[in-house]
């Protein structure tokens, strides 16, 4: 049997930097060459990043994309590196993209691969299976490969696949297995989900199976916007065994030797071929020398509990978001509370406390404790520190207006929001908002006030969760022999917003641990008002619930609407990546 | 030659109003027989409204709906209006909704088109093309339809087809062509482009000869969300020729006598069908008596200036938001200039001036003509005038922050947004934000300050349409001898924000006529940097342009992104109608 020594390069692109993106190949390459790799991966749209959303559209970004794979190609080769074949995902287009109606939907457009050889392109796969459900909008995007590309390595038979090619049966990995492969690579750009490591082996063992092959899985790490993506790559045999797996949530160069069935005779019976699909075949080298030196062994990196698995995707999701924007800091409101204290956890973790400002913002509302835990956390965190009363600026407000109850409360929300994005036009800081899933879903904010900020790290964790997530970072920090950073005070206390006297979240709504069950049932699992009532929760306290749900759908999306008279209207239509260094002017 | 009188009904439906929405066709059917109708059509997804998002995955959802569509069946009956075929929109699913990976995407759900008939649903289509491109997501949402529905009313075959069905070449219009038809109905949620009136009739020429039958082409009207529907409604015979067209924006019952040829004897040449559809027939009629009375016809309206249809766009859809959401007025603020101006007027023919509140919110650096040409919109208009002066909250800010520069600038604008949302807690208004597409392009706007509201009228209308609406509107007037609403300083004048004193807009942007269409080539057009120095632009103000667009985008995205971590976060992935009557609470 051959045995392929193969490269998983698990590395963190961004989107639009098309020359930065090439230089991480570049350089993971030589690493990998340096280890003696045979055959080198790295994940889906490599070099555009992923998702790229409507600069699809732009023709130059295409363009720039498809000279950058082939300057990639002769660089590689000036590096001394040409001799190790590298897959790369990168943009193509047959023709100009066309959104246009009265014409097939197929942009032209195609989320593509490349096998880079000697200086040049020696094969092209475009993605046969787009996923158009969740944070995937391929079908506006892409048209479909129908071919499936098989290069012939070191003897070995080795078919090119592309993410969502994995998740649905039928299609590539079939016809891998109608064209005797031996091995199958498959590159990703798969966003991290609670748990979706759990499914993902499962899937890559099924694939194995139905392709009867070897399967090379490498995945991207890194932020974009709301999406943090987890790496997780791995190689799983034809029977199903795990060989090796890295680390989530760092760049990691995942070596492992695999032994591999030499290629057969190719065979093509057309007539058989699943889901309409061809194969092209590519010889790129008959036979290679045994990897050198000792057997390259990948390991199993061992699974880790939620709570870890969870930070590490909210400090990583964080920490790209302001990096690859080029904010220098960050600045958030401290009240004490158990969100803002988390929040900021999550903020040193990700930049470092010296990058990080927190304010204290009183009112005359305002608890001692809440001033105390919030200094606590402060010291603890080693963050800068400052205190900043309202009730100056509310005072002006309420002195010249007539104002009562609701009106009152949010006044200080947003009063506390002028302030935070003051000291950012002032200093530069990105602003951080906190609010938690349940509020967010039961509308328990101010809008224009606490909801003020570019960057929520907690916007998709429930408050329940977020206790945890207090107390497994304070437990680890203990484990570690390092301070706490969470005030004890913090997690123990009731939640309280502080915007009236004595108000408590409480008075308002159920208690989370109520709470949460319901909502996540409503909107995380789509189920209605009988279903909820089916799973055992009380009926009145779930008409409460879908009311304030119901009724705070448009307080979230706080980007006005507003009638659209165009095909290109800031809204619906027109959708581009926050984070992206694509620019076009000179 | 049978003839047969249609009655199109353009109506205005609601999204999730499910029982409003049925007593709409009820009432509307009512009209069309007591017109002598023999056959009434109503606009796309009738009883849902449209578009519905999310709203598909709800099961409790499409069961409403179905259950919805046999009670509107048997309440027509009860009516007495059971003799008289009715084809409307309803939303269907062959089993439950699925999302999750490892799966067809398809998830089951239908846009669908029923015949209602003697109180049954005697006939069901599913629509075959859907789009998704725009500000259309149908593969997310849908399974295509692969059958042609051909039912027999009065002894003519006509075919039933849904909206995109008519977009695209090939599908239902070819196989209607081989089924051998004399009529399509083509069912509607056609959301208005400036234009589009004028592609639409062509397309349905096109389709009428790919057919070689009539077309009767039925569109809803109405504001959702950002979407508005315009109607222009229409009849066009086999041979091309417009038979009849109805008014855009405006609900209206479209009634016309139209000769169509006898059925021939089905024939069902099942290999000959395009695009892998089958047909079925159904039977309702072999026979009608002619139509009674005098001949109906339907009359052609006359098209209008894009000005006024723009105009019209606007009204509606601010109208249908503010009503459809139950917001009981609007309050706004009054700077003086060209784009607060022309928002108030279009309030003001949206609402009436007394549901519209008009707000001077002069500082220190406000001109005497802004708080003037604000008081003389108001008194043109009607509107509730009223002056709250921002200088003693500003200095309040200004005595206990150190601030200067651009957080002086911004601080002015948000303290407006404090007062306007605080006016709108305190007295149940929604907020109107007023900054026009050009400004929201290249970011000239405050983030939390005058970028405040829920809703912004001429968010996709730049600035060189927003003073051509401005003096058309006046001229509009002028010629039914009304007063003209938008002082004429406010036109004339240099653009302004007035947050430093002599302030223009000239300081920072290029003149408006120079920059719109720079704007329009790469953000309507998708043009590059090089596309637009070969339209004829110079370089150095394309840079300038290009470089102000791409560091804006992070501003528009006001509702903060931040990690995801589960697979229904707030944001991509959990796509939900603002405006929605749904409710699952009891």
């Amino acid at each position: 049997m051959p045995t392929l020594r193969l490269a998983l390069c698990q590395v963190n692109p961004t989107v639009g930097d098309i020359d930065g993106n090439a230089d991480l190949v570049r350089g993971w390459t030589r690493k990998a060459a340096d280890a003696g790799a045979q055959l080198a991966l790295f994940p889906e749209l490599m070099l555009t990043g992923y998702p790229v959303e409507d600069l699809v559209f732009r023709r130059s970004f295409v363009a720039a994309s498809k000279a950058a794979l082939e300057r990639l190609a002769a660089d590689l080769a000036a590096d001394g590196l040409g001799e190790l074949p590298v897959m790369v995902g990168y943009l193509d287009a047959d023709g100009p993209p066309q959104v246009s109606a009265d014409a097939e939907p197929g942009r032209g457009a195609r989320n593509a691969a490349a096998l880079l050889y000697r200086g040049k392109i020696v094969a092209t796969y475009f993605k046969h299976h787009l996923p158009n459900y969740g944070v995937f909008d391929e079908d506006r995007y892409f048209v479909p490969g129908d071919t499936l590309t098989v290069v012939r390595i070191g003897g070995v038979d080795v078919a090119l696949t592309i993410c969502e090619d994995l998740w649905q049966a039928g299609g590539p990995f079939a016809v891998a297995r109608q064209a005797g492969v031996g091995l199958v690579l498959n590159i990703n750009g798969s966003p991290y989900e609670l748990n979706k490591d759990d499914i993902r082996l499962p899937l890559v063992r099924r694939r194995a199976a139905e392709a009867a092959a070897t399967i090379a899985y490498v995945n991207m790490i890194g932020g974009q916007d709301e999406l943090v993506f987890d790496g997780d790559s791995m190689i799983v045999s034809a029977e199903g065994q795990l060989l090796t797996r890295a680390p989530q949530f760092v760049e990691h160069l995942l070596v492992h030797d695999v032994e591999l069935p030499p290629a057969k005779e190719p065979v093509d019976r057309e007539e058989e071929l699943a889901d309409g699909m061809r194969v092209v075949r590519v010889k790129v080298s008959d036979t290679l020398p045994a990897p050198t030196g000792e057997v390259a062994v990948g390991g199993i990196i061992e699974p880790v509990a939620d709570e870890a698995e969870v930070w590490q995707a909210l400090v990583l999701g964080l920490r790209d978001y302001v990096n690859k924007n080029h904010f220098p800091s960050l600045v958030l409101g401290l009240s004490g509370g158990i969100d803002s204290a988390v929040s900021a956890a999550i903020a040193v973790d990700a930049l470092g406390p010296e990058r990080v400002v927190g304010v204290s913002l009183p009112s005359q509302h305002s608890s001692e404790h809440s001033r105390a835990d919030a200094e606590e956390l402060a010291k603890r965190t080693g963050l800068d520190y400052r205190i900043q009363p309202i009730q100056p600026m509310v005072d002006a407000f309420l002195a010249n207006m007539s104002l009562s109850g609701v009106a009152v409360e949010n006044l200080q929300a947003r009063v506390r929001g002028v302030i935070l994005m003051a000291l950012s036009n002032q200093e530069g800081h990105l602003v951080l908002t906190t609010g938690n899933k349940s509020e967010l879903a039961v509308g328990y904010s101010t809008l224009y006030g606490d909801s003020v900020g570019g960057y929520n790290p907690v916007k998709d964790v429930w408050k329940t969760l977020i206790w945890r997530l207090a107390k497994w970072r304070n437990a680890d920090a203990a484990q570690r022999g390092e301070t706490a950073p969470i005030p004890e005070s913090s997690i123990g206390k009731a939640p309280s917003a502080e915007l009236s006297p004595g108000q408590l979240d409480s008075d308002t709504l159920p208690a989370y641990d109520v709470l949460d069950p319901i909502l996540i049932g409503y909107v995380d699992g789509d189920l209605g008002r009988d279903g909820l009532i089916e799973s055992g929760h009380d009926p009145a306290v779930v008409d409460k619930v879908l009311r304030m749900v119901d009724t705070a759908e448009y307080k979230r999306r706080q980007s006005a609407p507003g009638t659209k008279i165009s095909h290109k209207a800031f809204g619906r239509d027109r959708r581009l990546p926050i984070t992206n260094r694509w620019r076009e002017h000179g």
